[in-house]
């Protein structure tokens, strides 16, 4: 089958994924948790062919690392299920009851999206972790994942799919394209496909959003920013950024420029040098901040700049609103935090930039589904519409209105003969 | 200024725009009520100007109903603003509250999308309306009203966004775009502008859709069904199928296709055609119905067809699962109806239908803000992200993450130094 008769057979049966009750997508989640458990061996088998095959195209350490599957990874990824089960059905939530007139009620009901299309890179445990959110939520999903992965995906794809159709889901539920090539295909599915979630680098998102008429959901660049301002505890705030620059570099949530208040320069510059100094990360300064530390020029080209690396931009601003400023024209609408004493300047700060996650004395490396409480998550969005932020079972999810009546008819409104009264339930 | 400067220009206000009170976005509101009363001749004298060149031009006479501006009607948009100030404010909400840890505390609350741009058909009160929506739910607005309309429009313009910004709004939170030409040049603003609602024919929505890379919200086509059940009561069939189809006809939730138990056909159907003969509906039926009934043929095409006109396609189906396939496969995902007895039967076509709106006992003729009791409404949407069906004020906000916290670093909790604990607040 090619991708378009997949994703066309896949919608058909998407309905009857819709119609699946808690019970049955728990049970369906226990299965897949019970056949991951089982089938160990051959799980870690198919990942050492991945490993070999990475090892002689010279894969990078970190890269290895995440391709890994091994038994602690799959306690971890049991572990999720377990959780996952334990969550209540994100489907069917009554999200509004009104009484239109006499006999006639409106519901708004959560329900699933239909068929999301997710491309994730080579780490096995995302194919787990997209799989049984998809899962939970009533949703089908064709997934693609790095090619790197080949082998441990074709294992997991085959156990998690078979296990949860034993237990009820439609044959079509679950479908893993594996040629590159399908990515374009699958981007021309917007007849089938309700969502597409890519997840992987600034360019390749990109390429995603430019090239599909399916809604996209997802982030590109993640230029996430520090505000040092006036009334900020200077020893609290070299504690964030530093934390948001180094807890890891190669993520999105990380911070990649610096803005600092210019009355605070003299005092909190040289303090922040040292932390980074300390750190082994480069600070790429405008001339107004090399007057006052020791560093490499900024360009402006810097601030539009996601290093993903050890490296960081600081620019000095008169005040918290030319940081707005900065960060609402140069930044990716991700993460922002404020560092400040001052709650007035904060909640400013927090009011007008416009970003998925706002701030006050606290890292940016914290916007993640799972440090926000939900579970796990398929990916943050930096878009504004639908889901905002870190995406778990919720975002997957979308709404209908249920209007139940006694053969009620517009005519009788709008003649007179009825009116509304409009009750909350 | 071109549009794109306009919408570079709207952007950074609307970083203003969203920082203001509800006191102030309900000051403009009055300000703007009392500006349309103060000058009720020179707007009805404007439209006098549109109406004649539309005369002239020899427009259609519902059109002209639908250009005409006169007192009555600037009673009408002056009570819907005076309805909209009494609605609560829909920024600032709470939607979440979360503690993650000791002194760190998760909020997601809404928030105005931004900048919204409108196109709209030819009806000067679509510009009140839709102006007064964004601001209540302080967004700034790129409005482009149909041409026929084109001095009502501008005179309504100048007094809405004067009386907002005397009240406080910036400069720069409404415009007005007058040229055809201009949609272009709207579509190619993605940098600045953050969602795109056209309201006007099928095919212009999708070319909308088709050419650009802003997130549209709306509906192209309304093809809408009513699906009378072997357990229907025919009497009360007859009755909402009648008003699904002709209580008005050129709107996107007059019933397009009839499906019909086959059970019930001898009986349900010479009843049915008696009342659509009454109003003179047009009936194409397939072989099956024309058996039965005197009716044209239906062709496949029917069931891809919008009339919005005095016809109707109909079929029979072997069953419930029959009529919903039927629906999934040729429908609009706009709003569909069962009309049955069986309340697991409709629960079940409710659950599988995959539309915006699905009724039990219902004319699709109730799918419309108003009558869902939102207040005015912006549009109608049938896509599945953000809001679905009729869009009112909470279809204008999205929400951000606000993270207060002690110089909270994530490094603490990954190296086990703290632990979340999520307790909601």
């Amino acid at each position: 089958m090619t991708i378009k008769e997949q994703a066309r057979a896949m919608k058909a049966d998407s309905f009857l994924a819709m119609a699946t009750t808690l019970k049955t997508r728990n049970l369906a989640l226990e299965a897949i948790a019970k056949a991951l458990d089982d089938n160990r061996t051959e799980i870690i088998k198919e990942n050492q062919i991945d490993l070999e095959i990475a090892k002689e195209e010279k894969l990078a350490g970190p890269l290895l690392g995440r391709l890994e599957f091994d038994n602690k990874k799959i306690d971890g990824v049991i572990t999720g299920i377990h959780d996952l089960i334990g969550l209540p059905d994100p489907i069917g939530k009554k999200l509004l009851e009104k009484e239109l007139d006499e006999g006639l009620c409106l519901v708004r009901q959560s329900c699933p999206i239909g068929v999301i299309g997710v491309i994730f890179e080579s780490r096995p445990d995302a194919l787990i972790q997209i799989s049984t959110l998809c899962l939970k939520s009533g949703n089908c999903a064709i997934l693609k994942g790095g090619h790197e992965a080949l082998h441990t995906n074709r294992i997991l794809f085959r156990l998690v799919h078979d296990a949860a159709v034993k237990a009820g889901l439609p044959e079509n539920w679950l479908f893993l394209a594996e040629a590159r090539s399908e990515i374009n295909e699958l981007l021309d599915c917007h007849d089938y496909v309700d969502l597409l979630i890519p997840r992987g680098s600034n360019q390749f998102v990109q390429y995603i959003m430019n090239n599909t008429k399916i809604p996209v959901m997802g982030h590109a660049d993640g230029i996430c920013h520090c505000y040092v301002d006036q009334d900020a505890d200077l020893a609290k705030a070299v504690k964030v950024v530093l934390d948001s620059k180094t807890q890891a570099t190669s993520v999105c949530n990380a911070t990649e420029t610096l803005l600092v208040h210019r009355k605070i320069l003299s005092s909190f510059l040289p303090m922040m040098k040292e932390a980074f100094d300390e750190k082994k990360v480069e600070i790429r300064g405008t001339k107004e901040i090399q007057a006052v530390i020791d560093c490499l020029p900024a360009s402006e080209e810097d601030w539009s700049t996601e290093y993903l690396d050890l490296i960081i931009s600081v620019k000095a601003v008169e005040d918290v609103d030319e940081a707005i400023k900065h960060i609402n024209h140069f930044g990716s609408h991700h993460t922002d935090a404020i560092i400040t004493e001052n709650d007035a300047t904060a909640e400013h700060f927090m009011n007008l930039v416009d970003s998925a996650g706002v701030y006050h004395n606290a890292s940016t490396r914290f916007a993640d589904g799972y440090r926000y409480g939900f579970g796990a998550e398929v990916g943050i969005s930096t878009s504004k519409l639908h889901a905002r932020g870190p995406v778990g079972l919720e975002g997957l999810c979308t709404y209908k209105y249920k209007l139940y009546g006694h053969d009620h008819i517009v005519a009788d409104y709008a003649t007179g003969v009825k009116s509304f009264h409009f009750k909350e339930l």
